[in-house]
């Protein structure tokens, strides 16, 4: 395991990232559900980053990100290569900053993807269908035209913008017991834990990975990341095959653990929150309410905050959402 | 014209009207939209009540109803003939304060609509299909059984109770220019001017109608409430045929017009608000989207607070607006 930090992000670091992204990122609301939280006996709130600028929380860390960047980088240009949220999310970003972005995709990215980063001005570069061909095809080109890389989450810029979620969390609900973030690379997860424990260190902070793709899982009982051979789930943002490096270290120190759903559970929960709570939620997000579903004793007595991290729901999942009974 | 009431609800009936629901109805977001804000130049925010349980603002006034009733009253029980959001919304506040409901409801009601009622605990009478026979049906029953009949919108108690979204967006955005809500008997708008231009004078209130179903439109241009021959729109909960008498004089004091619009902008903002917003709202609950949409000039160069009144969208036209373009 080898990071190439090793001092953890601070709560100072979400301060200030939550102070350059006022006014650009949204404070999103942390929203009751109350007929869960009467059918599980607790109190769960919903933080809403469904309702983010670009429909997920991504925003917050590439915001912080070009935030943090000399000039002169950011006149050259910036590059990533996540094909999904952070992409868009890039793009946004470096639309508002006036700086130029290129995000590699796979050639398999769905057209709604492709077509989401192209406008928000981001240029777009279809590159083989894994994840390391289009890293590799970035870093290279990054090389090539002077940009920057800005990675999807191992990053201590990345960590921090994501935890604005968590400390907007403590701020509004200092009395919350559970807060339950998703895991897909980890940034989420591991600035939401640095500013949760930091301001209310009684509190519980678990991430939440799909049965089919249970990466921070093995890499707790790994004592690092392990690669996986594959993985299997519905949800696409919680399918890295690996952690970082970075964002374990994070999870080791500060988290009290991992749950794991299964897609059954995700889905119900994305039906719930389209027809119950009338809130589009892309599965990857909506994993934290399966959680909950899954496992009532989670809720039960406790006040418990959630963070549905996106609202980009794939339209085919949609539609067979509301073919099933209201 | 004839109102049971000649003297209009008042800010401090609004303020009231506050306390009582505090803690039981939802403070709800007001919601940038950041898309649409630069596409027409101003600033928009929503008034999210389709997050209000229930997924109406119908709760507010119902719940503020039931609070001003002796305890006589209310261990006798209540019903109402609204078959839509205003019967599920008294059923919940009713089974909150541990009291009987009755709805009476169209032979023609939707299963959902009819299972959402009893659900929350109300009784479901089938009663023709025109709401004279279902008022009439319910006046009926009220007397015979000692029920205290809650209306759906023609009431100082309902008015009052509507009006606290308006004194919530004028709390939370004292720099508010322009405030849009959607009429259909008339309860919404009317007590979200009281607040409105109590607190903020210098604030434009502008009513929303369907163009099939111009109601407060035809009450304001022949100087009191009409009763159309019919209504053709698809917003259902825009089609009351006449406004209240009650109602009626709150826009004629308070209002500064209402706006018209057609079914197929308010369709475009339900699937924008679904697909860009992230947000479930019913095509009634749309139609303020509706009306910007229709006229960029009521936005541009202003901040405008819109009343997202409901969330409760139908089956079918939620399928509709899927299969068409992301």
């Amino acid at each position: 395991m080898t990071s190439a930090w090793t001092e953890l992000v601070t709560l100072d670091d979400v301060r200030a990232a939550a102070s350059r992204i006022d006014g650009m990122a949204l404070r999103t609301p942390l929203l009751p559900f109350p007929e869960l939280s009467e059918k599980l006996g607790g109190e769960i709130r919903l933080k809403c980053e469904s309702l983010q600028k670009t429909g997920s929380f991504k925003m917050r860390g590439a915001l912080n990100f070009l935030s943090q960047l000399p000039q002169a980088e950011l006149d050259r240009g910036v590059i990533t290569y996540s094909s999904g949220n952070h992409a868009q999310a890039l793009a946004f970003a470096a639309r508002e900053n006036g700086v130029r972005a290129v995000a590699v995709m796979p050639t398999t990215a769905a057209e709604v993807k492709i077509d989401g980063a192209r406008r928000l001005g981001a240029e777009v570069v279809l590159e083989g269908t894994t994840s390391i061909q289009r890293k590799t095809r970035a870093e290279a080109m990054a090389k090539e035209e002077g940009l920057t890389v800005v990675p999807p989450f191992e990053h201590p810029f990345i960590i921090a913008g994501q935890g604005t979620v968590g400390l907007e969390i403590a701020q509004e609900w200092p009395e919350v017991d559970l807060v339950l973030a998703p895991i897909g690379g980890g940034g989420l997860v591991s600035g939401t834990a640095v500013a949760v424990k930091a301001l209310l260190p009684r509190a519980t902070v678990l991430g939440v990975e799909a049965k089919g793709a249970p990466t921070m899982h093995a890499a707790l009982e790994a004592g690092g990341p392990v690669t996986l051979d594959g993985t299997d789930t519905i949800a696409d943002g919680l399918k890295p095959v690996r952690v970082g490096d970075y964002t374990y270290l994070h999870a080791q120190d500060l988290l009290d653990g991992v749950v794991l759903v299964d897609d059954d559970a995700i889905l119900e929960a994305t039906r719930r929150l389209l027809h119950d709570r009338k809130l589009v939620v892309e599965v990857s997000g909506a994993a934290v309410v399966g959680a909950l579903l899954s496992d009532p004793s989670l809720t039960r007595g406790r006040r418990v905050a959630v963070v549905l991290s996106g609202g980009n729901l794939d339209r085919s999942v949609h539609n067979q959402l509301n073919e099933g009974p209201s």
